[in-house]
């Protein structure tokens, strides 16, 4: 059993080490063995066994000797091995699906968003569909030789992370799917090849706290703007989840109890105000009930504000006092240092942000002081495919020795369970 | 300079130690150099050298053999030297001043209370009437023989950490003030003895988490009951400060637009459906007004609840309603495992809880697997000078070389500045 257990640990020493190589190697600047020994502190001759292990794995390749004139017996350099190596990032959303396939150096290999009525759709067809989708992003990722390193998933709902169960989306007839059960089955994926379904706000936010607008802040909120609104908060660089796994939910926090009854069936939501159904309803009554496209209506917004019609310079400006009542609500509770607005609030952002600044400002205990920023997200509706290709991106920088799936051999297209 | 490197790395390796072993030493069970070598994997000899280094320091002592029949040659148990160093935890609040002084064994040595009306007191006189009560707290200290580890400051507004300052306290008359720097002066608190100003709300949900009805849950929050209105934050076990450490301020979350008009200014704020005043207003009309002393209040409103006066019943029910909307907002946001009441909520938590707990259930999006238990502390108002001990013995436990102070010289009482 200590003889095993040894064994054990040797192998998690060996795993973190090869991960503190791959780290170094991923950093820019001209990495060769000798470089990386100096950094980490390992032996060169341990770094030379992990770096061929990492080759073998066809994470790193040799790029040659350095040329940049540096004294001493030249080394041969190393750099990631993006290409061999991908992830694939699902999204589900109210009206939309999409798929987006990214190598691990983060080069984008496939990008692709369809619409789709998932409101009126059954989990297990949605899932079909999904599924579909995902089987044109391995055709492409097995055309391009990589091998599948894993799979995220972003739902509109409270996900058990755990189980990769979606329990609740207040926007979808949706309740306790085994979303992660039903993928792994329909894309047949192996055990060990992580799935991870997680809220799009979380994921979003990871996207823009990893090489969004901005990018890096420790502390920062992603808001999406959508039929639902939703929130993924980063507190000190790391998701926070909560104790089941259900924060952000600030689309039913009640601004004003003689408001208008919501979805869910209480009075004076926030997403009574600013959410897209409301701004559709303000901005453009013709277009409302309408189950149009998110992108689209929030094209339509912009172009009409764009115009100078009074009714959407006015609606939006509401929208936008609505918003910053709500912001200051996040900033008040947990003083974040970026707002990131995200879907039809990234389109408007120009006509929305100097109201909910200005309500902001009155709203904050603190003041000046603490009044963060609030910026529109450069990814517009793409930011949760982003999380949730980069979350899976990350697991491998993580665990170097995770198993993969070879993206030639095509999804199980069989009907739902 | 690489020499240099190399002993301030020595000399932080061997604090790491240290800090490893006492904590080892504090934990439940018998303890022996033997059985903290095994634990940690240091060797003996390590150990002995750092056991040495801490029973000099006055921290730990030998308590002679063990007597629990284990095999083996019997090696000396060691112990907490608990009464050889405290910490003074001192608090500033509305209507009241505290300080309570604990040794790093947790055993609390002193504890005072005194009215003080620091609403109409200039922020300088109320911090001499603090460093005076921290004088009689020294004076305890110095007569146990025990040295002084630092000074934890509890202050119901919202602070710079860094560098001590109170930049503004909601109920109070001030506005940058630098009360670390004052107290220190005042205190003759030599430098590198800690001196921590923190609000009042994180200090005691950091009391709650540690030693509270609800302690080692990983996400807590607790809300202060009194004139004000906060909430401290721990999320993952830690706290959350946000990006400015001005988190945690829900006394102000707008939830009726058309409502009173607060003390901020703003109308409809939380703090005029929950504060402490409006309780009394609801509850004790004839006391309305009168800047009471808010345990006194407190039992005030639980006596006539107790005795079924249809008042009281119907205000604190409409309280407990209100109190369940803050909380779905928080639950909602950050979905933590527990909510622990302090204050006047504490005083009266029976009859707020059933309320609060409906409103919960009718408004977490989560539903039920998200609603946290709420719990009425058992600190009562004391719970935020707890927690300003509290602070200042875990720096000895991360830190067991920082300087302390003898306690036997008094401090300044010359004027203020």
């Amino acid at each position: 059993m200590r003889e095993h257990g040894m064994l054990a640990d040797q192998a998690a020493v060996r795993r973190t080490n090869l991960a503190r190589v791959l780290g170094e190697i991923r950093r820019p600047g001209a990495h060769s063995r000798a470089t990386i020994a100096a950094r980490t502190g390992l032996t060169k001759a341990t770094v030379s066994s992990l770096v061929a292990e990492l080759i073998e794995r066809r994470l790193v390749r040799d790029r040659g000797l350095r040329r940049d004139g540096a004294v001493g017996r030249p080394g041969r350099l190393l750099e990631l091995d993006g290409g061999s190596a991908a992830a694939l990032g699902l999204e589900i959303n109210a009206n939309s699906l999409a798929v987006r396939v990214v190598d691990i150096a983060g080069r984008e290999v496939f990008e692709r968003r369809v619409g789709f009525d998932a409101m009126h759709a059954t989990a297990a067809h949605a899932v079909d569909e999904l599924a579909a989708l995902a089987g044109e992003g391995l055709a492409r990722m097995s055309r391009t030789g990589a091998e599948l390193v894993g799979v995220g998933v972003a739902v509109p709902g409270l996900v058990e992370v755990t189980s990769g169960s979606v329990r609740y989306a207040p926007n979808l007839p949706w309740q306790d799917v085994p979303i992660a059960e039903w993928l792994r089955v329909r894309l047949k994926l192996p055990d060990g090849v992580p799935l991870v379904v997680e809220n799009e706000a979380n994921l979003a936010a990871l996207a823009e706290f990893r090489s969004g607008t901005a990018q890096s802040t420790p502390d920062l909120v992603y808001l999406t703007g959508d039929v639902g609104i939703g929130a993924g908060l980063i507190v000190d660089g790391r998701l926070l989840r909560g104790s089941d796994g259900f924060s952000g939910e600030i689309g039913h926090i009640p601004v004003d109890p003689g408001g208008a009854t919501c979805g869910c069936g209480r009075r004076g939501c926030l997403e009574t105000k600013i959410g897209l159904a409301a701004a559709v309803r303000a901005i453009a009554p013709d277009m409302d009930g309408m189950d149009g496209d998110p992108e689209e209506l929030a094209a339509l917004l912009r172009r009409r504000a764009d115009a100078g019609e009074p009714r959407a310079l006015a609606g939006l400006d509401d929208i936008g006092r609505w918003l910053g009542t709500g912001i200051s609500i996040i900033v008040n509770m947990i003083n974040p240092g970026a707002v990131v607005l995200g879907g039809y609030f990234a389109v408007v952002a120009a006509y929305l942000v100097p109201a909910a600044m200005r309500e902001l400002r009155a709203r904050v205990v603190a003041g000046d002081a603490a009044t963060c920023r609030i910026y529109g997200s450069a990814f517009g509706f793409t930011a949760a495919v982003r999380g949730a290709t980069g979350v899976v991106v990350e697991e491998v920088f993580q665990n170097p020795v995770r198993p993969r799936m070879s993206a030639l051999h095509p999804p199980n297209m069989s009907p739902s369970p």
